[in-house]
Formats: C-alpha cells, sequence, structure tokens
C-alpha cells in the first residue's frame, strides 16, 4: 500500500510539474462552466482531483483553453486518460471481465475506436484483414438494433469497458459513490442478471443495509477483495457458465473462499459454493434440452415460422440461430421461450445460489426455467402432431387420386392421368365443383366411355 | 413568490373572520377522536394547519360539529376544498394530465359525482345527452371489474384527479412525504408504467439516494420544477405517445431540457430525449405490426376463440376490440401477447430511454416487446397453417363425395344424390359403419343395380 | 409483562446455577474462535446474551468444550433450544403458521430430524405406519429437486419452522434486525408472494421509510402485535385461501381490526379487508374454471404431451396432478400457464388488496391472472380443433376404405379385407405407390377379375 500511495503521489508530482496548469487556465474554463455547468464545476472544486491540483486540462487536454470553438461536449472516454495516474486500478480493470468488457457489444464498442492504439481490439472480433465477425462474439444484438437502442447499451453499460465513469462519478472524485453497491446496480440488474437485487433481499443485503460494511458483504467486499479491479477474481466460470480448466476453477474457488472465511467457516461456504456449481450444471442441462429440441424440429421443417421465411438474421441469414448470436426478434415460439430460458431464468437460477437468494433461485430462475422446458416440449408435441395431420391428408389426397384409377380399373392409363389432373386442378380450387364435372363429363366421353 | 404568499395570507385571514371555528369547536371535536382516532389528531396538532388555526371544520365542514350522529366517515374527497386556500396549486394540477386523470378510469371517476358543480365533467365521455360512451375514453376496464377492484382502482390510484391527499398527508401537511419520490412510486410503479423503478436504479436514482436532491434529481425535480403541479409540463405526448402539435411539443422539450441544462450541455440532453423520441416511434412501429396481424387473423375468422364465441365485451359486444377499450380479459392468445406489448412494453422500452435507465429499455422493454412480436407471428403462421388444414381437408370430403360419383359414373343424378346423403351422414357419425353399408346395399337394389 | 419478565429472569438464573460455564469455559472457545471465526465472537461479546452470560455452552453444548476433535460444523438447529429461556415466544411461534411451517417442504424438513422427540412430527405426513405420503401434504415439489435445490429451499426458507435464527441474527441477539420489515422479506418476496414488495411500495411501506414505526405499520405492526410470535392472528384463511369456519373467520378478523383502528376508522378498515375477501373469493372463481377446462382437456385425452408420455409424478404417476401436488414441471402449456395462476397470480391479486397496494392487485395479480385464463381457454379451443381435425381425418380415412368397396360393389367380401389391408400399408408409408399398385393387380388376379 505504502508503495501505491508513492507511485500516486509521484505521478501527482510529474503532473504538477510537466503541466501548466494553473489558476489562471482554470479560470479561463470556470469563467464560463460557472454558468453553463455549475454543478460540474462545484463536484470537482470539492474533489480530491481539486486538492492534488488535478485541474480541467490534466483530463480534457488543452485544446479546450485555448480556443472556445473546439468541440465542448466532447468527454473524457478513455480509461487511458486515468490511467496515466491511476496505474494498479487500471491494470487490475483490463485485466477482468469490465476491462475487456462482456463479448456482448465489444464489437460495436471497439467500432467506436478510430484512434491507432485502438487498431489491436479489431481482431477479438474479427480474423486480421476480415470484416467478418467471428462466430464466438456476442454482437449480433447490436448489429439487429437501431442506431438510438444501440446508444442506450453500448453508452451506458458496455462503456464500463473503457470508461472509468461508468462507476466513478467523474468530477466529485466520491469513493464513497464508486463503492456503493447501488452503483454496480445501475447494470447488474433486470431480467438477464440480476445480481443487485438477489444480493439486496438476501440476507447478506438487509443486513448491509440495516448494519452497514462491517457487518455484512456489499458487491466489492467478495468481488474486489482488497481494492482489486479485477472483478473476475474468485469466479470460476467464464460469461454464462462457460467452463475453465480444472486448475484455474480451483485456484479462483479458493480466492473466494478466502473472502467468505472472514465470517463463515471454510466447510459451510465450501458447501454453499459447491452446491451452486452443482445447480448451475444442473440447470445447463435442461438448457440443452431445450437446444436439441428446437434444433430437431428444424431439420424436420416444423419450426413456424420456418427460418427460411422469417427476416434474415444479420450473420447467419436465413438458417436457424439460437448459438452466442441468437437475437430476441425474429424468432419462432420455442425459439421465444427458448431465449428465455438461457438467456433469463437459467442465470438467475445459478447466480441466485450464488448470492444466497435462496427466492431467486426457486421462484425468479428454477419454477420458470423449467416451466419455460415444459412449454417448449408441449409446442414440439404440437407441431410434430400438425405434421402428421399433414401427412395423412397428403396421404388421402394421393389416395384419393389412385382411388380414381380404383373406381375405373379398365379405363386407359391416360384417361387416368388426365382425370387426375382435373382433380389436382379442383382440389387447389382452380375448378370450381360445377366446372369440375363437366370437364369430367366432356373426358369421359373424349375416351368413348 | 411574494404575491403567492401575500395571497395565501389573505385567504387564511378570510377564513379565520369567516368561520366561528375557536378552541371550543376544536375541542368538541377532539373530545372524541383523541380517543378514536388518535393518530389523525396529534398529526393535525403539529401540522402548519393547526399553526395557521385552520380547524377541523374548515375542511370537513360545520355539520360534523353540531351533531354526533352524522356520517362521520365521509372525507374530503373534492380537491376543490383545498383550492380554497390553495388556489394556484389547485389551478396547475386542473391544467396537467393528474387533473384531468387519465382518460382510463375517468368515466368511472365521475359517475362518483353527483354535484351539480361536476356536470361538466360528463362531456368528456359521453355526447351531450347520450348515456352511450366515447370511443376514446378507455373506461372498459372500469366497465369488467367486479365493484371491489374498481374500488381498488379508482379510490386508491384514479383519485389523484380530485383529491390531495393522494400524494400529500391528509392532516399532517409535511411537505417532505408529498415531494419524495416514494410518494409517486405508489402510482407510478409496476408493469405498466414502472417510471419510479427505472429512476430509482438509474444514475439520478442511486445519486438522489446517497447525495440527495443537491446532487441528483427526483421526480419533482423534473415534473414539477419551481413548484408546478401540472405534471405535463415538459412532455412532448399524451398518453401511451399520442402526437402533439409540432410547436407544442417544441415549446414543451424546451421547458424540459431547461431543466436538464441545470446539470447537462443541451447537446447531450437534446440527444438523449430525441432517443427517447426516436425509440418510441420505433416500438411503436413494432405494436402496429402486430395490430394488423391481428385485424387480419379476424377477418380471417382465424382467432381461437373468435370474438363471437367469447363472453361481449362492455362496450363492442362480440367484435374484436384491440383500440383503447381494449380489456385484458376474454381475449385470444394473439390478443393476450398483443395486451402485454402494448400496455407494458412498449411503454416501458420509451419511457425506460427518457428515465435515464438502459436496462429498463433493453431487457424490460425492449427484449420483451420484440419476443411477444415473434410469438404473435409464430401464433399467426400456426392459425394460418390450422386453416390451411381445414381447407385441405374439405376439398377432401367434397372430392370423395365426387369420387362416389366417380365410381359409379353409369348411375343416375338421383342415385348419386341418395349415395352422397348417405356417406354425409355417415361422416358426421350419425351412422355407423354397418348401418351405412346396408343402406347402400338397399340403395343399390332400389335403383335395379 | 412483568410477569414474563420475572419467568426470563428466572429461566437465566436456573441456568446460571446450572451450567459449569464460567470465564475459563468461554475462553477455551474463544481461544481458537477469535481467529477462525473472528465476526462471531465479537457478535456475541456485545450481545444481551453475553450480558446475561448466556455462553458458547448454554446453546451448543458442553461437547464442544472438552474434546476439540468434535464436529464444529454443526449448528443451534432446534428452536427447542432457544425454548428452554425464550418459552412464551416458542410456544406462540409453534401455535401459528411459522411454527408448523408452510405444508409445503414440512415433510422434507421433518425427515431431517431424527431424533426421539420429534417423532411425532411424522404424523403430519404420513398416516402411522405408513410410509405413504399424505396427499394435502405440498411436499411433491421437494422430491422432484435435486439435493441441492432442496437445501437451498429447505434450510434457507422453511427452516423458519424450527429455526429462529430465520429471523433473530444468531450471535449478536439484535432485535432491530429481527423487527425489521427487510428480514420477513428475505422470504415474503418474490413471484409467488411478494408480500414484502406489497407493503414496501404501498403507502404504509413508504411511510414506514419516511417516518418509522411511530407513523406507519411494518409486518410485525399488524402480524405481530404485541409481540405475538404466532404470525397467523387476525389471519381468515389458511394458505391460499383455504376457507376456515365462520366463527374462526369473524374471531381473527377482529383482531386485525383492532390493530386497524389504531390508525383508521373500523368502517374503513372493515371495508378494506372485506374487498379483500370478496376478490380473493372472485380469483378463485377464475383459478376455478382453469381447473375444469383443464381437466376436462386431460378426460379427452387432448393435452399435448399427456400425462402418459411424460416423465412419472413422484406421487401421482402417469395422471394429470394439478392439485395440491402440482409440480413447475413436465407440464403441457395449458398446465404451465395454470401453474403461474394457482402459485402467482392468485395469490398476488388478494394479498395485494390485502396489503393495500391497488398496483399489485391490479396489474401484477389481476391482470396476468385474467390474461392467463385467457390463453388457457384459447389454448383448448386449439386442442379441440385439433381433435375435430383428427377426427375427420379418421372418418376420411375410413370412408376411402369403404370407397374401395363402392367401386367394386361385385367383389367377395375377401377381396374388399385384402384391398383394405393393402391401402392401410400404403397409408401408413409401409408400401411405396408403385408397390401397392402391383400387389392390386396380382390381388385382381389372384380373385380372377
Amino acid at each position: 500500500v505504502n508503495k501505491t500511495a508513492l507511485l500516486i503521489i509521484l505521478n501527482i508530482c510529474i503532473f504538477l510539474s510537466l503541466n501548466q496548469s494553473d489558476a489562471s487556465e482554470k479560470e479561463s474554463c470556470f469563467s464560463c462552466h460557472r454558468q453553463e455547468t455549475p454543478s460540474i464545476v462545484s463536484a470537482w472544486t470539492s474533489s480530491a482531483h481539486a486538492m492534488a491540483q488535478v485541474n480541467c486540462v490534466e483530463c480534457h487536454g488543452e485544446e479546450y483553453n485555448s480556443d472556445h470553438s473546439t468541440q465542448h461536449e466532447r468527454i473524457v472516454v478513455e480509461a487511458h486518460v486515468c490511467a496515466r495516474c491511476h496505474d494498479k486500478a487500471a491494470r487490475g480493470h483490463f485485466a477482468g471481465k469490465h476491462g475487456i468488457s462482456f463479448r456482448a457489444g465489444r464489437a460495436c464498442t471497439r467500432s467506436q475506436m478510430k484512434t491507432e492504439e485502438n487498431a489491436e481490439g479489431c481482431k477479438d472480433c474479427h480474423e486480421k484483414g476480415a470484416i467478418a465477425s467471428r462466430q464466438e462474439v456476442e454482437c449480433s444484438r447490436f448489429l439487429a438494433q437501431s442506431p438510438e437502442m444501440q446508444r442506450r447499451g453500448r453508452l451506458m453499460c458496455h462503456m464500463v469497458e473503457n470508461r472509468c465513469d461508468a462507476c466513478h462519478s467523474s468530477h466529485s472524485t466520491d469513493l464513497s459513490i464508486a463503492r456503493n453497491p447501488d452503483i454496480c446496480g445501475t447494470c447488474h440488474m433486470g431480467p438477464d442478471h440480476p445480481q443487485y437485487e438477489m444480493w439486496e433481499s438476501s440476507k447478506h443485503g438487509i443486513l448491509f443495509k440495516q448494519k452497514g460494511l462491517k457487518y455484512a458483504p456489499a458487491c466489492t467486499t467478495c468481488h474486489m477483495p482488497e481494492g482489486t479491479h479485477n472483478v473476475s477474481e474468485g469466479i470460476t466460470m467464464g460469461l454464462a457458465g462457460q467452463a475453465y480448466p480444472q486448475d484455474v476453477r480451483e485456484k479462483e474457488r479458493d480466492k473466494m473462499l478466502e473472502v467468505c472465511s472472514k465470517c463463515h467457516s471454510k466447510t459451510f461456504a465450501a458447501q454453499n459454493l459447491s452446491d451452486g456449481d452443482a445447480i448451475q450444471q444442473q440447470s445447463m442441462a435442461l438448457v440443452k434440452e431445450a437446444d436439441k429440441i428446437i434444433r430437431e424440429l428444424d431439420q424436420e421443417g416444423l419450426l413456424l415460422p420456418s427460418p427460411s421465411d422469417r427476416p434474415a438474421h444479420p450473420l447467419s441469414g436465413h438458417k436457424l440461430e439460437i448459438g452466442p448470436q441468437m437475437l430476441y426478434e425474429d424468432l419462432s415460439r420455442v425459439e421465444a421461450l427458448f431465449f428465455r430460458m438461457k438467456k433469463f431464468f437459467y442465470v438467475i437460477t445459478y447466480k441466485g445460489v450464488f448470492h444466497q437468494n435462496p427466492d431467486y433461485a426457486h421462484w425468479y430462475g428454477n419454477a420458470p426455467l423449467k416451466l419455460a422446458l415444459s412449454e417448449i416440449r408441449s409446442e414440439a408435441a404440437l407441431l410434430k402432431e400438425l405434421k402428421l395431420l399433414r401427412d395423412r391428408i397428403n396421404n388421402l389426397a394421393n389416395m384419393d387420386l389412385t382411388g380414381a384409377n380404383d373406381a375405373t380399373g379398365s379405363e386407359t392409363d391416360l384417361l387416368t392421368l388426365d382425370l387426375r389432373k382435373l382433380k389436382e386442378q379442383f382440389l387447389k380450387g382452380e375448378l370450381s365443383k360445377d366446372e369440375y364435372e363437366s370437364r369430367r363429363e366432356a373426358l369421359f366421353k373424349k375416351y368413348g366411355l
């Protein structure tokens, strides 16, 4: 810790000496911004940055100072600006899931970064030189959305990848905000991953609300122990339960048990976490069963509408897509149910266990997960029943044609064929019944019958 | 402000001089109510009303004083009682959506008001002299409910129209309650319009929770700026996104931008709000697509069950009703999905954007909105497939009858007709197979064949 | 109260004299646990137990002291350990629903209790000497789950039956935690019974949040008045609305009205509660309608898949089970909808009324309840339509066979039969069209035609 403190002080000193920032520079910004954006100015004034004389230009750059005609709207987006002083935190951040961002949306976040130093990011999604995305990148949900909806997701959720102000208040440098579980909750909430709600209504959460951090863990207690900014520490699986190698799993589990054992016995904690592992596997098995049912329905051409009758998927075209690139639009009913199983209920079931919330595990997770699987099976049975009816009707129609043959065993092949054509036209509705009957009469006459 | 203060003081003076309320009158109420409803008495005692000597009779009327046998349960319902002193607030209230109430339920709320001065209200729902409701009034949901459920809605939610204690604590006059976002949340919550939940889990909400009104906006900051009681100020559309004229839109948007710009740059705020406009339009387009699909299914007679086979709608009878008068009961499956799209997911999508909550916009709004549309399309495909099977079976059945004709080309028309009748009876199950065959034999004999 | 206080003091004295617990005993535990579980030690140190010299052995037993090799993980599970001092609370607890636990899961909770004094508990679920469960015990949901999911439910929710630390903090004896509504919310939340969420967003809840217990009721105000631990007092119905005899209903209602009337007039409160009664009945009628529809579908063999084609129910086997033993797995679609109606929406509708939350009653309860009933009716209509199509196809197929008969009126019965078999083989796809025709030729030859 001492080393870190020294590094920070050193960094500050370098800045103070390198920059020509002084009271006059600051005043030049403040002269307008006291009027235009007073809350920003007052937030900075009482901030740790102000105390350390980290002024406007240190983050926003010099250009703002010299020319008021420049783009004032631009904001400090790259985490590497903060990293110039906050090196250790930045390195931790980029080593964990927050820093690589979630695969979902990474492609689109990257596409905003035009600067040379970010070109590296392209390789995450594209083969060298290619513009097609790699399959394992979950970017299609972004591709399929309007620019406005993209902005809501990209800038407001997935900005955590390279923007420190996703969690930290930008001008006030108020650590009580960044450390409060509420700020985690602005992203870790909702149908797809309600970690905040799970924690909040668990015993951990309610003890925290009443007694504070000394008595109960908040998000950072378990996921950022000792202030690490690598939020993946102690997590034993990748995104949506993706498997890690056994040795990595064990190493990460030990880290988490270390955290738990500050309050609980290790045996108790280990049992709880291994229940979570088991329930994640059990839930994934249900997801895989549904996956298999849907792929079989697709192979038999039973999906209604079939992928070929729907708008093209941005990456997979007119093929079934229920893997990582699955969208939540242009699906058939079984797929819509599957999307909820995979993205909502499966995730909630096992995360509910890990966050010590039995109600989430059971009633927000496991119950709707199993209900959805039942509904998928029921829908599959319906689609198969429809196929059976179609097949039987086809056979009857064929039968009927040959039946015409039965009835006139003595007629020539040519007559049989002509009668068959006539019948088909009638069945398709191309002939009225009267037309059909009069033409039949004519045919019989033609063949001398 | 000074003017308002003077007016209030003046009003109070008039009351004090006009009313014969004094300590003895108050005591006459208190003698019972200290025992019967102590919390009301103690709330009033420390209220601003008590300090201004606005006693029981000023609001509840004299009759309570003179005769203890009168109806003690009656409560002060009409906002105009409060308006006698709080004139400016009342005028603002009645100018905005709170004051006209939402169209939903207005009819029923009005029907409670029997007094002469409220007869005006009838015109909102009925043509002059008519008792039928106008189509644009969303009252059917109330008509279709039990009196008990009506009371829950009418008295507890829509009472905001003409009761100040929907937000204000009635006896304590404690403004901290009326101004707290929690009180707004008692109505602005839940599946149909979770504005409270959106705000609470947005950055605005969590900053408010931690730092208070000085650092972050609550409901009143944006929707009741400078204490206006017209909650429609700054809102650029009518109920459920109904369009306003362009000039009204611009005027109202400017008002909201004025509020936003107290903390944010106007460019940033304008971008955010115009994203909300665009997403509202995009989401409405999805609702309209579903609306079209369902109307077509109805025209083809494919809804299961069809409107004619269901209980009558209180206004539209046995016709499809998916417009403003749509109920959440006695629907077919596609309509049930559509109800959720229109009343829940569409609303949540765009309101989620305006309330700066990307999780609500995406996962509580846009995702289920698109999933429901997929399910509606899938169900429509299923209903059309059923129709196709029905049509093919009908054609086969007709075919079969004429097939009987084929088989006996030489028989007279009369025999053909008789055989056909027989076959129909058999197909309907009116004849067993044995009966059918013996009767056929008989027929052939009759015709000498 | 004085009597209770005396009893407690007496109990403490008995303990202090009977036990050999002294500073040295405590130190013997602390010597390890100050290192191993410091938070437990510090919680106890400032507890009421510590002040009353109720040391480790009083609850955990002597064996821990004498031999460090014994099972340290065991925790104090039986409420009767606490009951040795807290007699009155324990008697109240066991008299109410908390103490008998909910029928759901009771079986499994009991099965953990191997000690002689709990053998009595067996009778709750099993006839004397029998191992089969009685029908009225809702235990199948537990039987159908993995041991890990059982642990989540049994130990974390239903442990309230015989563990005081379900609500009370075990070592700190901090009553502010046990009395806070948040601790009730760890179980009384979620899709199946969101009493906490209902209360929290009702006027009661928001007033409590702002002003505290003096101004608004929390859970304990109404459900544990004057500190009773019988949480069933004032409740007029059994689980999920099960009817009580009229006199019991009236007695319990009077108790609740007594609570309400501390703030409200009795007339107002009685109206509110009787609205709840009426809405509970109305909602149950909808559930019963759905129940009837599904049983009829089952009797007609229309469920897709049918119970005989699904995994066996742990108690009912391959029969339809939509009563108290209904599972949330291995259902058909209508049953999945019914499960949600019965376990979620019905419960939320009437509990929303009783907890004074119109939004829960209407939008979380009544609306989805009626939408689900509509969907069940719609699905039933679809299943009946499928049956109609199947029947018509069957009739046509029979017709077609007899049609073959028509065509060859002069053929012998044997030929007719042979031709029919051939046609059936073809219809089932066992013969190609060519095979079928050539075999027909052969048949005609065989019969000399």
